[in-house]
């Protein structure tokens, strides 16, 4: 006689294992649960020769195949790029783009956080300087920049590498006095790497340097002060600057403008991001990239994941430098 | 003896009238339908008393409370700068944004036309430069910047003004002698128009005129040999320069630049959007601004509204000229 089945549920594997289903489905989703429960449910799961996957397959049906993309805003040029790559890595896969430009609102990244826990989207992609941010373990969320939580997969350039790279880059060019202008921050993200790399950089190349650090919020114009200060009779005593932004680079340069020293033929100055006039013009200055499109694809590769927890919690792409002017061709 | 009511509902119309209930709800939603069947629902709704708020309010229920907006890319910086405005409008009215950055893909495009159609999202603000687009007239869609159909509202700057006032102001300036760059379009869009303003202002003023259209796809560097045979032994023999977009002045400056021709000394430079770097710095070149604050919120308001096909097919909004550095100061 031949026997027919049908495939076994969850709700079989909750039965066989006597835990309920929600524990089931912690396990089967990778969430965290007790030791003795998870090998109950695996057994049982064993046992029962229950397919995962078929359950996996069920979720996907239940999804909205929308991704939400967290973000300050969109007038950055590096932000731009970024929802540009992001927007075009999820339609490749079908998926959809919710944007939320937050200019840092913290209720507006809050209630998107809502709106995966009420199956609305199916992840969240972030940018958030928000410190206060509250994510539960069950959201998708991958994050850029910033590594909210050892859980939370958080994708980014290789900064640290970068500032070192803009330090031996000025070494090579033949400077011999530098510095360094940043804005500083209190939070813990990536970018602030930039700074150590940087001082890492100058180290291995006996290469001496100052530091100019603004608070977030004060005038940039203090940045105007400190070169004006290296301006003397004998000439500008800088020979070299890293501004941890293209940002920054960009007003940088409208100052020694000012006050006519001459770049790149007295100081040299490299900045960073990538950024290009107009997106696929030359670079406004000479600048650590960032590698855009890898950052997006890779946010999107983990965000569509089922298991995210299990992935890394940092991920770091590589940098390069690229000629925008600002600097000397290299001998 | 009181009498209770229960409030008459659209059924009741369409018996009452004798017509379909789609017949009562096109009426309702001020969709084109046959003059005799507008006129019994009208009658019907008249004699029941039948509230046209209520089952507007029953609409609105049943709407998903998100807008998708489609845009070409978001790296050239008037996308982006558009995008963070309609982003940030319709947060303000608590609507969530799809985005899809469409490179001019007509597939993609109308994929998000059908989404509208299945009540996926409430309605589209489209920025697209794609002729063979099908929308109908039942779908809810403002339009940037092209008129493409009559009963769809379109947004733009006004852009014939933009063009003369660009005229104009070379001629306030002191030019005798300017020319117009610009990349033609066979499509019958709004920012066309900035040629027939600008050789509007110039016969107002007498203004002496030379004109350079590229056709797309034509590269830049044609306008470099259009200036350089402008180079003559008596000087540079234009005074004043017109650029369609401030992406083509930027490329015009480089050119002029390695021309060794002096900005605003020899040749005054004016374009058009409004572009600045970074989003809230400096302009890049003196420019006719767009108002994109207003155009988002224009946009914004037209999707949210019942009965669009009742709305203006074409609102132009005022521009305005601002200096970046690239004209002289007005005397």
């Amino acid at each position: 006689m031949k026997q027919t089945h049908t495939p076994p549920t969850m709700k079989d594997v909750a039965a066989e294992a006597g835990v309920s289903l929600g524990t089931v489905s912690k396990v089967v989703n990778g969430l965290p649960v007790g030791e003795p429960y998870r090998q109950k449910v695996l057994r049982a799961i064993d046992k029962l020769n229950y397919q995962v996957n078929s359950y996996a397959q069920g979720l996907k049906a239940s999804r909205t195949n929308t991704i939400a993309l967290l973000i300050p805003n969109t007038r950055n040029p590096f932000f731009a790029e970024l929802v540009h790559h992001i927007n075009r890595q999820l339609l490749k896969r079908k998926y959809r783009m919710l944007l939320c430009t937050t200019e840092s609102d913290t209720d507006l990244e809050q209630t998107y956080i809502t709106m995966v826990q009420q199956n609305k989207v199916d992840g969240i992609i972030g940018l958030t300087y928000n410190p206060n941010l509250v994510i539960d373990a069950s959201v998708p969320f991958v994050s850029i920049d910033r590594v909210l939580s050892p859980s939370l997969p958080c994708v980014a350039c290789d900064n640290f590498a970068g500032g070192q790279l803009a330090a031996e880059k000025l070494a090579d060019l033949g400077c011999k006095h530098v510095a360094f202008l940043r804005i500083g921050s209190a939070l813990n993200n990536e970018p602030n790497k930039r700074k150590s790399g940087f001082e890492n950089g100058c180290a291995n190349r006996n290469l001496h340097y100052d530091m100019m650090i603004l608070n977030d919020g004060e005038p940039l114009t203090r940045f105007r002060t400190f070169l004006e200060e290296h301006r003397t009779a004998e000439g500008f005593t800088l020979d070299g600057i890293f501004c941890v932004t293209d940002y920054i680079a960009y007003c940088v340069l409208r100052f020694l403008d000012e006050l006519g020293v001459d770049v790149p033929g007295e100081v040299q100055v490299i900045g960073f991001d990538g950024t290009r006039a107009f997106g696929s013009e030359n670079y406004i200055c000479s600048t650590i990239v960032q590698p855009v499109e890898e950052i997006a694809a890779t946010c999107v590769d983990l965000i569509l994941q089922e298991d995210i927890a299990a992935k890394p919690s940092l991920i770091c792409l590589p940098v390069r430098f690229a000629d925008g002017g600002t600097t000397r061709p290299e001998t």
